[in-house]
């Protein structure tokens, strides 16, 4: 961290400054430049603030130089962080490190036909799990709130019958106790600054699907991921799945960027949701593609027998058909730099 | 609810559409235009979903003429809800229909010292209310998370020695039995869209300060209060406190536009935290005088008796002093249009 | 500017890039910290581009501490810049240092009938200019694109008529010939950075209304005032109308924070649009008061006579009526600061 | 278009406003609803703004139904539009309608040796076009601005030399009789809305590079498109090339998403600037890979043989090795769905 001090504060000032500093453990090099005085902050910077910096009379600017994540950091874990999850049916199935990880699934559980049938259409175009919505974060209080534990129990029928690991949303702490035979855990882009939440997520033994909130930067996802990580359980899928701008055709603006970037910072799996983020189902394939294109470890994608109706969400939705045609083109896309698709690698990986 | 028909749409294929709407309890209204049917919906459409409709093969367009919230609808409740809060030294303090409420104290409540006498300086100039923060969300798990549970009691003890009533952030639904003697329970930007946080403050007794997302929209503030109220309790106040915006000058983008347009569409108090927008100790002045002008019935505000060691948040908040100068100049402000600032309102509400 | 170098780095690879940059005139002095370099540059940096420097290989990161802007930066004019437009009345009418600027007329010429009466409306209730379009920016080549050197004639007569200073828009250069006789040369939100056009606009010898494009941060409105002000154009009038959010109640999210930091980090006027960037005229006066709370220096209002048959934005006007009454209050909200209003001045500036 | 009059509306006012419609030359189709009255309006409403509705007082709300671009809209013309350009060495370039058309080379031209070696080594790697910058938007006026007709003249010796056409941006107007030999003429997203200038563009006989505003919406854009299409010109090629957002990692957010919305709202070719967009060089292989996946027409991407020296913009190139490589994969990406890269099609179109 450097702090550039404003020009014309005296030496003494600075001094002051500088033990104030050190009293937080904090080795301080100060530097005197022609106009301006520089300081470089050497050690563990991460608890440090720059807005209480920055409230300092003295100081001008301040210049992060290390990030402010260190498990969640390629930095300190040079190698790809490879998830894997092993289905009833005794396959594995494996996200990141060159496998790609295809969730799909409808947006909310309806009926046992609807989830198994579902199910067992996803399996056989490929995707390595089922995802499906028990509690459901609804913006009005008077829409349909999920099937809740019963729901849930309906995608646990589906994963004993098809041998898919599941996927579903955790909204609150409270619901953990019926999450036992889920296999991985969604926090939803609301959830994603619940830091309660995340905290005790890090207790947890369970793959956690991080979803990027609609207003949070790249560092912010990063940071939410660290909360789960400092607290033991480093086994987070990131998922990109739009942001908030000023245009407004798609619903949010899917920021294929963060995929890149992402993997550049961080070891971490990186997925993408061109469902929620475009909330428009002719557009899905077309993202999809380039998520995979982009570098993407997988895809979460919602899948409906019948969009039309579905209680929620239809509009994103695509039909098992296409589905199952989606999954060829991407096979192909995905061979184009060797990476793996589930379904071809569960002899051999 | 208005939708309109795609263009070459059969009549059958509509009839079938209309029974699957009134399936719902909704009545249908057909009406052939030129090219185009339109449909209306009358009844309580509150529960549909836009998207679940887009999703038909028949729909090209739908738009809600009503509003998706009832309960924070200044239709049906055409007067402004003044919330009425006792303090322990006997006075009523007011915020909405005229009244102005004002919030001060430090970001994070720190030692007793701190807080007793930030509480005394605020009460001397003019505040209503007592805020500071003894759960603190945090970006980074490695940042100083608030004093918790001691922090409270003294925040509590401030109360005592004042006479104050106190605004402090819940964080989880597990806090809420040390919330007991807390006269107004604040829910962060992000929490804006906890839904299950928001439905448990529905059966909770006490005045909530919702403070908008930074990413919420107008009409997801006013659904995120519409939980509460639906749960039964509708004593919210509404807060905004800055939009993610482009522009990287301030923290947050303050939308005082949002202040006339909640006003508009809710019977709800709106106050103002500029702190937090600006995240520029400097620029509160300016905004919160800006905020009383644009009718905002409240503030809430930083003060930090030393604000260059502060533990969180230092660069938003203002010296003690420079708060008193701030409420003389903000009670001619309210004056002009013969609002009332809490210090000469409490002999005679 | 301070470039921090990248761990690692070798003196001699430092010496050769410090050699690069000093043979563009700039001074640079090394700083060894702890672990990294740190390079200062002295001398006239605002030509330099940081993303150029990024590109360098030894590059971390760049931190500018001189603002990019001279001629606008108020560290090398620390007095407010007062903008004097003399009227055919023979009165002389003030913007900025202390006077409100308040500029008023219909979005569109349409009519002599129109534009004279609105003139002496807002003449009497005390605008100190008028404003009006001829040439007019329209999102769509099918919709009625102004009056043209028409519409101009007519703002003319009506100048004659009321004596009131005109301010109207100019699209291309090639118009500049047609605005010999009008007051202020307005520089819409599309044309901001265009350069070209700024630059003629730099040996021009009226006043200058710039606004801010609606996805230009702070600092490019500043630059956007630099390129004219480099030509010997110093009469710069800025002006906040709206930013681009994903808000969508309104057509753009105003941006009041705009106006504290303007005028800390320049001493030109600062104006604001309520109008264009609300598009609700409901909403006008609210955030008319609000900008004069925040410090503007003026606004720039729409008032039609008729706006249900206002051949352009009718939805963002407001009738001479509501005006004068606006007017009234605004005056009570100028005079709590001591600031003043034109009609009070004309008197005695 | 449709209207939904408010609540309690008269029918006398109602047909009074519907006379004001008709006198417009359109056709206006009253259904009575349940509770509101529905206006559909039949005919060429392009011209007419919605907000000019909104500000009637029996307006609700507005809802247009057909998009306000026709030229430019698929609907009327359902087949691609391809853009062929003959070079110097007699080939004929394709972009659209299955052919991938790359355009490379520096951001600005700087010397003879420069441009010519940029121009070889793209044309040998498989580029169809070289783009280079001779008048430059600079957000300073003390920035280099480009070396102008002398650049130009540069560029126009490196088509002489290798038979590539040329892109290069138009400023203004003015400079528009330099621009003969110029094959395809750039419009930058400064000037996406300098309506004069995308006016005088439709009388022109070139093709036309117009790139999206970077506070554009997708609407907007093809707006920009119909105001050059409606003076004539229809050889547009769209260009995105992000937009701005709240993350500032990469400089701007690139939207590619936008890439199957414009290819289904229109017939024009859509190609993506990933260089600008991102800013970062190391970025651009990934986001140019996603952009073919998501079915771009081509792309635009700086190349320099020495970033690092690189006058301006240096973080967005790569060198010609880079490029080399990147078209190889690109070329694979582009064969999963059978689509063209240049290179391979100059024989047989």
């Amino acid at each position: 961290m450097i702090i550039v001090i404003k020009r014309g504060a005296t030496a003494e000032s600075v001094q002051c400054f500088t033990a104030l500093l050190e009293k937080q453990g904090i080795k301080v090099h100060l530097s005197e430049g022609a106009s301006q005085m520089v300081l470089g902050l050497v050690g563990d910077t991460t608890g440090i603030q720059e807005k209480s910096l920055l409230a300092h009379h003295l100081v001008e600017k301040v210049i992060r130089v290390q990030e402010p994540y260190k498990r969640a950091n390629r930095l300190f874990h040079p190698d790809d962080t490879r998830i894997a999850v092993r289905g009833l049916d005794g396959e594995t199935r494996y996200i990141g490190a060159g496998y790609l990880g295809i969730i799909a699934g409808p947006c909310s559980v309806e009926t046992k036909e609807q989830i198994i049938s579902v199910a067992q259409s996803v399996k056989q175009a490929g995707a390595g799990f089922l995802r499906g919505g028990a509690f459901k974060p609804r913006t009005s209080p008077y829409s349909f709130q999920g099937l809740g534990g019963e729901g849930l129990d309906l995608l646990i029928e589906a994963k004993r019958v098809t041998g898919l690991p599941i996927v579903t949303e955790l909204m609150a702490i409270h619901q953990l106790e019926l999450f036992d035979t889920v296999d991985i855990i969604q926090v939803g882009a609301r959830n994603m600054q619940n830091f309660t939440l995340l905290k005790e997520l890090g207790s947890c033994r369970k793959p956690i699907l991080l979803k990027r909130g609609y207003a949070a930067t790249i560092t912010e996802l990063l940071m939410a991921a660290e909360y789960i990580m400092a607290g033991g359980n480093d086994r987070i899928i990131l998922c990109e799945r739009g942001i908030r701008t000023f245009e407004s055709y798609t619903r949010n603006t899917l920021d294929l960027s963060a995929v890149p970037i992402l993997k550049k910072q961080s070891h971490l799996p990186v997925i993408v949701d061109p469902s929620h983020a475009t909330g428009l189902s002719w557009m899905v394939p077309a993202m999809a593609k380039a998520a995979i294109a982009a570098g993407a470890d997988g895809l979460i994608l919602e899948v409906h027998p019948n969009p039309e109706e579905a209680l929620c969400d239809g509009e994103q939705s695509i039909t098992p058909d296409r589905f199952a045609e989606l999954m060829k083109t991407l096979q192909r896309y995905a061979a184009v730099e060797g990476r793996i698709l589930y379904e071809e690698s569960h002899e051999t990986p």
